[in-house]
């Protein structure tokens, strides 16, 4: 495995991409391209979780694929601050930084392709809590002009081939609706949208512009969503509405949402744990699900001769 | 991740050890050590396959331990030559070599232990076919004056935590008994006996001293053994022949033999697959039982601390 992390623009030492490019052997895939997954950690668009990062990353890449870390745009280049305080506007944590930062790192993975060995029709996104809603943002507005047109490339360069998407929001209107009746969800809420819209008052536009459920068409790809009914920072019914929207537009997709386990588990095993309630032996057959349903829509070009003498 | 190849002698560019080391966090395990597992790949003594080497560890690394992989001594440094023609003796590839090159890999990952924080008293082997015979030599051989005086370092420098054993032979002399009856088991059989005893013939001593079913002690660690009742390479016999060795020592030890699959399936997965025969969704189930005797044996020191205000 070669491990790098190359930064995305010039002039942001913000936004990074760190890539697990897993060894080609002739005594497996022989030089044939490897499908790659793209992970979006979450952090509320205040910073981006390492709990979410590497160990999320490792795990698909222990599936056969290629995987990629992206750190995006978040509220002041991720150096935490208190959302009580005096919030200054960022302008480079508003929307559509995030979701262009997605693009960026789909052309850089295009770009490496040939090197690296990834098949760029199969390269799939993961997310978890804002990393869900980032990836979904992406993979219901990868064909969007302002994408096309930011990048100078066809859409067809950006295009995903699907997404595992964790805990995330994709309504954001709804989830105000909801989340307003708690006092901390509440001042937290303040504080993405004072990253993502540079208010803490957006209005309902803002809101619409940034649910992927109200974008899903036909051309966005499967999804594997996942979530607990116990969340207590999202409420479960936000997977629930995307799963509605994927299966309006008949895209086909799978939903996972598990009674136990409270918001951000990421593995929910003691790979991504940073206490003891974040394993939770019952969630994290996730993965397994995940596994499954990845191993169908992207499976490996395993060679198909079989046998041999091991030394001819 | 960082990774790095290591080589452990400086005089042999054949013995390598591939480091694969997880990243700190202050969201996880903050600074603490974490146990780390040492994957020796299978082969036959003839070469090291990348199939049971990278594809092992990365399954061991998504579970939270930094993982090594060992390429130990094996006949004409791997280059793999025909075992129906003349083979010279190799004297590289004999015994001691290869069981030593793990206690040298045990050296060189205590001697990098702050710098990489692992755990040295949570060290653990991980072997496949002839990595498993090696990795069990090494188990039952750890504490012999052989290894303390190769290296002029103290038995304790390289005590073994564990192993975790896929499909190997633990006892040579009965080995030969039973595939000496099937002329191509034969054939390659001469071969692996050409590269660990410099001979064709090896003396009945010989078998003694290189079979870990003989060698069990007090002072063997705990063990979880695999392997399939359907593999045509080496009888499912052996891994019982160490299981009843560790029960008589009562050293804690696990067994699982599944009915189907040939030899060498490493994870049974795509991951590991070099053509569709290699994939076996029954076997593919060794890991997640692994993983949970190893959370078991060696868990994370997930810190005890729950919650805190992410923004404080």
């Amino acid at each position: 495995m070669q491990t790098q992390t190359i930064q995305l623009y010039e002039n942001r030492t913000d936004v990074t991409l760190t890539a697990y490019i897993l060894d080609d052997s002739r005594e497996m895939l022989n030089g044939r391209k490897r499908p790659a997954i793209l992970v979006c950690p979450g952090g509320a668009y205040v910073f981006c979780s390492d709990r979410e990062a590497e160990p999320v990353a490792l795990r698909f890449a222990a599936m056969g694929y290629h995987a990629f870390v992206l750190r995006y745009s978040v509220y002041n280049k991720g150096v935490m601050v208190d959302p009580r305080g005096e919030l200054p506007v960022d302008p480079d944590s508003q929307y559509p930084n995030a979701m262009c930062d997605a693009a960026a790192a789909m052309l850089c993975i295009r770009d490496h392709s040939e090197d690296w060995l990834v098949d760029t029709d199969r390269i799939f996104l993961s997310g978890y809590s804002a990393g869900a809603h980032n990836a979904a943002m992406f993979c219901t507005h990868w064909n969007d002009p302002l994408i096309r047109e930011r990048f100078g490339r066809p859409s067809s360069d950006f295009r995903p081939a699907g997404a595992v998407l964790g805990y995330g929001y994709y309504d954001w209107g709804r989830l105000r609706e909801v989340s307003s009746r708690d006092e901390m969800a509440r001042m937290m809420g303040e504080g993405v949208d004072m990253s993502y819209f540079g208010t803490r008052n957006p209005s309902r536009e803002q809101f619409i512009t940034a649910s992927p459920a109200l974008a899903v068409t036909a051309d966005t790809p499967p999804m594997f969503l996942w979530t607990t009914c116990g969340d207590r920072t999202l409420p479960s019914e936000q997977s629930m509405l995307m799963g509605c929207a994927l299966a309006r537009a008949g895209i086909p997709y799978e939903l996972h949402i598990f009674e136990s386990g409270d918001h951000g588990l990421s593995l929910a095993d003691q790979a991504s744990a940073g206490n003891p309630e974040q394993i939770n032996e019952d969630v994290a057959n996730w993965i397994p699900l995940a596994q499954r349903w990845l191993t169908r829509h992207f499976p490996l070009d395993v060679p198909t001769e079989v046998g041999g003498n091991p030394f001819a």
